[in-house]
Formats: C-alpha cells, structure tokens, sequence
C-alpha cells in the first residue's frame, strides 16, 4: 500500500458522522464530526467536506462504514441503502447513491462492524491473522468477521448481535429489550438493556456490582458460539460496553470456563489475554476502517485479475 | 471434472466404516461396509479393499471423511491423528497417515461434517450454492460450513454442534449429556440426549409426543446462530434424528418465528422448505462427499494457481 495516497473516509453512526482525509492512523490530513441529524443535511455536510479534496484531485474513493441494516446486494435496486431502521428519517435513506452521485468518486460502502474489521486487520489488533472478528457491544450489539481480510457475504448481512443464548431467569430475570427478538444477545447485553436493567449507564455501575458476572456470561457465552462457529485466529471487542477495562477480564475466565477444555489450540487456552483483545486503534477503528475500505476497492479495481 | 476417473473414499465413522471406488454417485465400482473395530484392524481393512485398485494405477487418491475430534493443522506433528475421543482405542489413531504409508497415495482428510457438505454441494442438494452449511443431528451434532465450495478453517475445527442455546428447565428439565459442556446443542438434542430423556430412541417416539416441539427448537435456535453468523444459501440437516420427515416442519416454522422477520431475505421468508432440506444424497452424503475430497485434492495438485 503507497503511504502516501489519500483516501476518504467516512464512519457512518447512528449518533455522530466522523469524515476523514487519510492513508493511515499515522497520516491523517483532516477529520471532522457532526451529529447525525436528517439524512438530507448529514449527506449534505459530508459532501461538502469531502468536495475541495476530490477538486483537487486529491481523493478518488471515499469508504463508508455505515449503521444499518443495509441492503449490501449489488444487484438490488436499493443497493447502498439504509433499510427498515428505528431510526426517524434514515429508513430507505440512499447513502451510497447520494455521495456517489454528490461527488462523483467511487464509494466503498459496508457495514460499520465490517469497516472496523478491516481497519483493524490492517493497522490494529488483527494484523497477520487471515480471520479474524470484530465485535462491538455497545448502543447495539454486530460483528465483522474477515476472511482473508475481506468481510464474509452470504445471503444476508452477517446480524451476530442477535444469537439466542441462554438466560437464567432466575438470576436475571430482565426481559431483554430487543423489539425483534426480546432476550437475544443484544437484548441482554447491550448498553440500553443494561441501562433499562440498573437504571443507571453502565459506565457508572461499579466494579463489585454482581451484574457484571452476568454480563461476562452472556459476552462469554456469544464469543462461545462465534468460536465454535467462525474459528477465527483473534476476537476484537469494541464498543461503549467494553469501555470497562475490567470485563476483559471477566469475559475471558468465562470463556475458557465455558469451553472446559474442548478445543485444543494453545493459542486459545494459554494466551487468551492476547486472542480476546480491545481494538489496536481505539476508538479510530470506525474511521480508519472507512478509510480501509477505501484503500481496499481501490486495490481491486486495479488487480487485473478481479 | 472427468467423470470416468476414479478416487478412493472412506467414511470412516465411529460405528462403521465404508469404503469405496467412484467417480461420484452414479458411478460407483465397488463398496464395501465393516463395523469399526480397533484402529489396526479397521485400517488394516481399509488397505486391503483398496490395495488392488492402487496395484493397478486405478486410484491415486484417496479421500477420507472421519469422525473427530481431528488434528488438521498441516504443521502439526500429529497431523491427520483422531485426537482425544471417548471412543476406546482410537485416541491418537494416525489415520491419515497410516493409509498414506500402507497405500502410497495422496490422502485427502477431513472431517466427517466437512466431507458430507462437499459432496452436497458437488451432486446434492446445496449444489450451486457458494456459501452451504451441512449439519448432522445423529450420535453427535456438528457441522461443516462451505466457502466457495472449500470447508471454513480457522484456529481449530469447528466444532459448531457445541453452540450454547436457550434451555428452558421447566419445559425440559433434562441437564443434557454433553461429558463437556452439559446441555449444548448436541448436550440437548443428539440421538442419546434423546434416548436418555425419553427412555427410548427417537425413531420410536411418536409423532404426537409434544417432546418433538421442543427438540424442533433447539434445532432452530441452534439454525438461527448459524444463519445470523455464518448466513448460508443453503443448510442440510442430516443424521439420524432428522430422519423423522415432520422435524423439517417444525424446524423451519419454528425459524421463522424465531427470526421474526428480522433478515429481509425472500429466499429465506418465502421460500424456507428449499432454505432448510435434506440431504440430496440421502445416506451417500458420507461416502460420496470423500470421494469428493479425493477430487478437490487432485484437482488443486493440478491446479498451477494453487
């Protein structure tokens, strides 16, 4: 990858818009962000920042690593847009089309988890491993996982946010607070669900509190599954939630709990502090992502064997 | 692929082994099935059956689809070794190995799962799919997940018939019989989970007996994780406790209220009884699928890319 090259980036949240003009973490020549307001007026101000740099000739790709869902099926009518989201106003909103037409440059457009994966896999925690899984708990509860360093597609968007697992009532008997799937992962373990649970942000309960062993088992018992199911060679956990260094912790013990020994890899059982990591980037793996995502369609589009 | 040329296959699975000379299901020259007994005798078995085809350049290849835990990792110095099973005397087994020196031939070797989804979606019911998931419910419970027609590998095996599930005690109160993880999926609703729960096997259990609804959901909780993480074209359920035809239906109306209209999918909400089938190859899944794997290698031998 030239270093110098420069790409534009933008990660897409539901809360806030972050826009970028980078090759790398190391060289970011200008970052902005905004609140996520209209689509029409959020649309509007990434164009507008983005507009001088593709002027100039200086961009010709912008990455997008978006909230969704997403349709993401190229030949749909409705590639590139946000579906049926909660979220008032962004429902069939047409991102990809809106900044591709806008500025006229090519637009890679993923999933936010997907974008993060990447970047991650480029410059963060994931570096050197061909799978690998990003996984964000916090507002909402997703997943990337890479396959030599490209997301996995199959018939629909990868949603690992929303695996059933088990829950003791007895011992938590909250609900959940998906409005699909009530008691799905993220209906017990997300940032909201643990709000509506303690009546209090995560971030303020305390260390000793005894909720957080609970959360370590639904955490534990998900990356459980993605393990048995996925096999991927690192887990990257992000996001608001596991904000709180000490989860990593309690995540990890009940993993290796959890499994009792069935897999054999050494890597998993005697370095499980480095297999179940916070991102190498912080809380750039949204943008930097982006700006992967970038960098990677620009590649295959000039490999003459893709 | 020609169809004349000629692999060896082996299902070597821990009740019975069957071995056979093909070039796929509608040509198969000679098969033969012997209970599995110790690793020496059974192998010795294996060898002989295909001694005169190798003598006589008919087969340079051999295929095997066996039953696990396995050692796939190529560097490993126990490489193609059944590592530790609860079955006497075959932990730590060299089978690959031994059927390499005793035959002289290349030794394609996987896992039992893996070697069925491949011949699925080489002659059965996930061909044409790109991205297949093959799942046994029988003895045990695992699965082999396809990637452009090659099984998924990562850090180890999957082992995805260990997932954790919702296990509501009160409706069924049974702890599961998994030796490692107590009441996984294959701990809820393998064939011994079954006969031990109900005191009968399976095949005998009326279809009346409301005990079906609820192994129906722990099939589908478990077909839900797979289709939220792994998000397949096609998923084969076969083994014997899928044997009794009125699961399908369960299983597949019991995913569509578990997913909720979550995915947007049409091939998946419309179209559900070709989403979630049988084995197009009926109970040849087995042995035409390391035929299969005896094609891929050769194939991927004489394959200048790779």
């Amino acid at each position: 990858m030239e270093k110098e090259k420069l790409y534009g980036g933008v990660e897409a949240g539901g809360t806030k818009f972050v826009c970028c003009v980078a090759s790398g973490p190391e060289h970011i020549l200008e970052e902005i962000r905004f609140p996520t307001t209209t689509p029409e007026e959020t649309l509007r101000r990434t164009v507008q920042f983005f507009e001088p740099y593709v002027t100039a000739g200086k961009i010709k790709t912008v990455g997008v690593g978006c909230f969704g869902p997403l349709d993401l099926d190229p030949r749909s009518p409705t590639y590139g847009f946000i579906t049926a989201t909660p979220k008032p106003h962004w429902s069939n909103a047409d991102v990809r089309g809106t900044l591709q037409r806008s500025l006229n440059v090519n637009v890679a457009f993923d999933m936010d988890v997907n974008a993060a994966a990447v970047g991650e896999s480029i410059w963060g925690a994931s570096r050197g491993c061909d799978r690998s899984l990003y996984i964000t708990i916090g507002t909402g509860v997703g997943g990337g996982y890479l396959i030599d360093g490209r997301p996995l597609v199959g018939l629909l968007n990868l949603e690992m946010g929303h695996l059933r697992l088990p829950h003791n009532r007895e011992l938590d008997p909250f609900e959940g607070n998906c409005p699909f799937h009530g008691d799905c992962f993220e209906g017990l373990a997300s940032g909201p669900a643990i709000e509506k649970r303690l009546r209090a942000t995560g971030a303020t309960v305390p260390e000793s509190h005894p909720f957080w062993d609970i959360e370590a088992d639904y955490v534990a018992s998900a990356l459980m599954n993605y393990i048995l199911t996925l096999s991927p060679k690192k887990i990257i956990l992000g996001g608001g939630v596991m904000q709180r260094d000490f989860l990593f912790r309690k995540v990890r013990n009940r993993v290796l709990q959890l499994l009792n020994g069935y897999v054999s890899s050494k890597s998993l059982l005697e370095h499980i502090d480095e297999y179940i990591v916070p991102p190498g980037l912080g809380n750039q793996s949204g943008s930097m992502g982006s700006i992967a995502l970038a960098m990677q369609l620009e590649e295959s589009m000039n490999d003459p064997r893709l």
